[in-house]
């Protein structure tokens, strides 16, 4: 059964992200410079984030919590008013920054929307990716939108019997093991992993993926039309 | 065309919610009471949420993000590290507080469920929302369910194309007339406002609904199914 829909992953995989969030952790902490080194400061926000994920689930405004937790902790409560209102306005400047497509994302989708339906499945937060992809421009190009707050095998099996897709008619691409990749392919479908060059380190998933059927994997979306040709030969 | 669908709002029509709010609201007005009176802190917190709605949205986080931006403003900066610690604790306790039905709604899904199609259709935050209808108990009612960052017409309409739903098929009840009533009433649908005892200033709309076709109002959501009888009669 030949491939029939396409879905792409957001964040990463259209366009940029996690830059937004390493600049911003690298202004966090030039904040925190005076208390603690960079790496300890790195370590603990990572801590506070993943205690956190099972409260404020994944996005800026979660993130933004997490980097006021642990300024607090790690100041022992010294942090200043003046510096509380610094992260918040970090965090504002993340929510409005440009969105930044990835390099041959556009041509990309231009020559396969005739061809496929395409879609998006992404997390996160509900109002911030509906933003980011009417702020991309390419909204035209996708078919269906669909915001997710994890990525795990049911909700993919959800979003294919909403649209009654069957899996072997089903691609996914994206740039996160643990979320584009593994969940789809233990569905019986198939995904395309495109690493890009800054991935969060909760979203690196094991490689045992690519030794199971219906894994493929390229350097940059643009190779994606010439890898579905081969497929389909 | 008699009605087939019917929606419902969530927070303040299937549960408590704006009680969860003015708890967190008091317990913060507490951690200020030594800088101002709690009418002025909460006419700050009110500005601070509506200029902050266009970057945050709605939902908890959103809320916490406001209250600790108040703080830092209303008390010059001076607020100490504990209480911001404080109110990042009462977020987490607002995420976890039980989700308490309002009183007849168990009753009146499990009476409709046989005859009608029953959706949740509700605006927020996507994790926190999924997360109360699986611990309310009452997701197996639902056939559907929405959650959008809007409740515009625009919102309704694609909701109602996604599921071939025809406006006169479709009645929405809620407790908001700005989100729930209002837009609905302008797809040509019906709706059914059942006032809450406590509603956000912001979700309450002009009552020029009251004069418009298709318009209903019921004290408690165990008066539908009555009214129901009498409008297919």
């Amino acid at each position: 059964m030949p491939i029939e829909v396409i879905a792409f992953d957001a964040d990463d995989t259209l366009w940029d992200n996690e830059t937004i969030y390493v600049e911003a952790q690298t202004q966090f902490k030039q904040l925190l410079v005076h208390y603690h080194s960079p790496e300890w400061i790195d370590k603990h926000l990572y801590q506070t984030e993943m205690r956190n994920l099972a409260h404020f689930g994944y996005g800026i405004k979660s993130f933004a919590l997490s980097m006021i937790e642990t300024a607090v902790e790690l100041t022992d409560g010294q942090i200043t008013g003046a510096d509380i209102q610094k992260i918040i306005d970090i965090t504002k400047a993340m929510l409005a920054a440009d969105v930044e497509l990835l390099d041959h994302v556009a041509d990309t989708l231009a020559s396969l929307k005739d061809t496929y339906t395409l879609m998006v499945i992404t997390k996160g937060d509900l109002r911030d990716q509906e933003d980011k992809i009417a702020r991309s421009g390419l909204a035209s190009y996708f078919r269906y939108v669909e915001i997710v707050s994890e990525k795990t095998p049911d909700s993919y099996a959800a979003i294919l019997r909403r649209y009654s897709i069957e899996p072997e008619q089903f691609l996914m691409i994206g740039n996160s093991l643990r979320s584009d990749i593994l969940p789809v392919l233990e569905l019986g479908a198939s995904a395309v992993y495109v690493p890009h060059h800054l991935t969060w380190v909760h979203e690196t998933g094991d490689a045992s993926a690519i030794e199971q059927p219906g894994y493929f994997e390229i350097e940059h979306v643009g190779l994606l039309p010439e890898l579905l040709t081969q497929m389909e030969s």
